[in-house]
């Protein structure tokens, strides 16, 4: 997570930095049904920072390290010259049968936790505290992420966006998929914003940063799933299915056509190519 | 690894920084006596990079990998916003009794590999294109990690320099340590070296970056370790012994005395106490 790309200070607080950069590494343990079991984490601090930024950021990571029972095992500081704050974090969870974004078949039911479109909302001005609350302290799905170990086949954490998201699990599972954008589900908040009323489904599909699960169930566990979820007190809905060729859209019988959705930190920037050539490579 | 903080390019090139990247994380499974496993890398990019900076990068970072045999699971690439390019690296090995600095016992032999302060002097204007080496390319001391777990008690790579990284590995095992300085192997680059001859102690005490290990062998075992090394072709150098209650360098019969060593990324930058108070608190 790095300044000035991923967050701003402010509007974050180091508090919120500390405790989004080890959310986000828990939302991927999550989507793989994993239990967290331990994190390193390499701080690159501006010349700025003295004892009580540190302990800032500290403070935010630690609260969510204890309440998700992660350890936190080492680590390392350094200057980060002339560039701002900049945070990564690797972590490890454990899994009896891990989730993957590859496991999906034709036919199962996709479901997502939560709600859509919070986290963008909460980018908004004037945006309501619960909103921004999603945007700067985002909750992980790790219980969810357990007992879906237990009925899924597939699954992905939105980082990116719903739209984005629904993509790389499609590819990765080698099938297409329908989404019926009426399902999806929408908080107060966002229904209520006057500004964000009409931007509301756009929020929900491309606005990214929820790091709410999309889920892949067969039909015949889901009865069990959702019963299980009621009974857990975890909020899922069911918003389509995998199927046919492509990822389509649809808003009652109209197909939606979206523009090239969700964050991309290369768009513009970086040749797409170059990138994927990268990972490709290394 | 950060531009501007620990390398600057030029002089270092893309193949160089994906080189020590791996580089000075591998040292350190070395200096637990580990086999390499995996590796995780994040990667910050500048604006100004396409394919051809992020190939050139993976090359460096690749032809390492393969000769440590560790396997790249995964990682992350982001824009740095107006920042350099950034490189952390998790790295992970597997040992079945790890080598720790917190090992060493009173009358523990110290030996050091290879020869100190050449990176230092890679740093120099017009150096031999040996010492350049070693400060762009340093070689992580993987083979002789591995055997010195057979005979060795505790253990510390010199990454900050001899005088610092001594003082982490006598703080560590709760004792002190004489190092004579007229032992210090030196290479040829750079006791030939006009510019650096007087400085040559002082770069080998102080220079950092020559990620060679230190090791604290006890007397029984010193003949075997001895032996083994020969027969493996690695060099390793007895300086002196772990004792008493401070760490003394000698020279001949004189006490040095040395200036705060090494390399701190937070001196006159971070309060101190505040990194130290950070490690603690996280």
């Amino acid at each position: 997570m790095v300044q000035g790309v991923h967050f701003r200070t402010p509007p974050f607080t180091l508090e919120d930095v500390g405790h989004k950069a080890l959310a986000v590494n828990l939302s991927d343990l999550a989507a793989m049904g994993a239990a967290p079991r331990w994190f390193v984490c390499a701080v690159a601090m501006p010349r700025s920072f003295g004892a009580r930024e540190v302990q800032r950021l500290a403070r935010g990571m630690s609260a969510l390290a204890r309440r998700a029972r992660i350890a936190l095992l080492g680590g390392n500081f350094s200057s980060s010259g002339d560039g701002g704050l900049s945070i990564t974090i690797t972590a490890a969870g454990e899994a009896a049968r891990p989730l993957l974004r590859s496991g999906g078949e034709r036919g199962d039911l996709l479901y997502v936790s939560g709600t859509l479109g919070d986290a963008r909302l909460g980018l908004a001005p004037r945006a309501l505290p619960s909103a921004v609350r999603r945007q700067r302290r985002p909750e992980p799905r790790l219980r969810l992420g357990l007992l879906a170990a237990r009925h899924a086949r597939a699954a992905i954490d939105l980082s990116d966006g719903l739209a984005q998201d629904a993509g790389h699990l499609c590819r990765a599972s080698g099938v297409g998929a329908e989404i019926e954008v009426d399902r999806l589900p929408l908080s107060a908040a966002l229904l209520g914003a006057r500004r964000a009323r009409k931007a509301a489904a756009a929020f929900a599909l491309q606005g990214g940063e929820d790091y709410e699960l999309l889920l892949a169930v067969p039909p015949a566990r889901a009865a069990a799933f959702e019963r299980a979820c009621a009974r857990a007190g975890e909020r899922v809905t069911r918003i389509g299915r995998l199927g046919g060729r492509r990822l389509r859209f649809l808003q009652g019988s109209r197909l939606l056509d979206l523009p090239p959705p969700g964050f991309d930190h290369f768009r513009g920037k970086v040749n797409p190519r170059a990138a994927e050539q990268a990972r490709q490579r290394i």
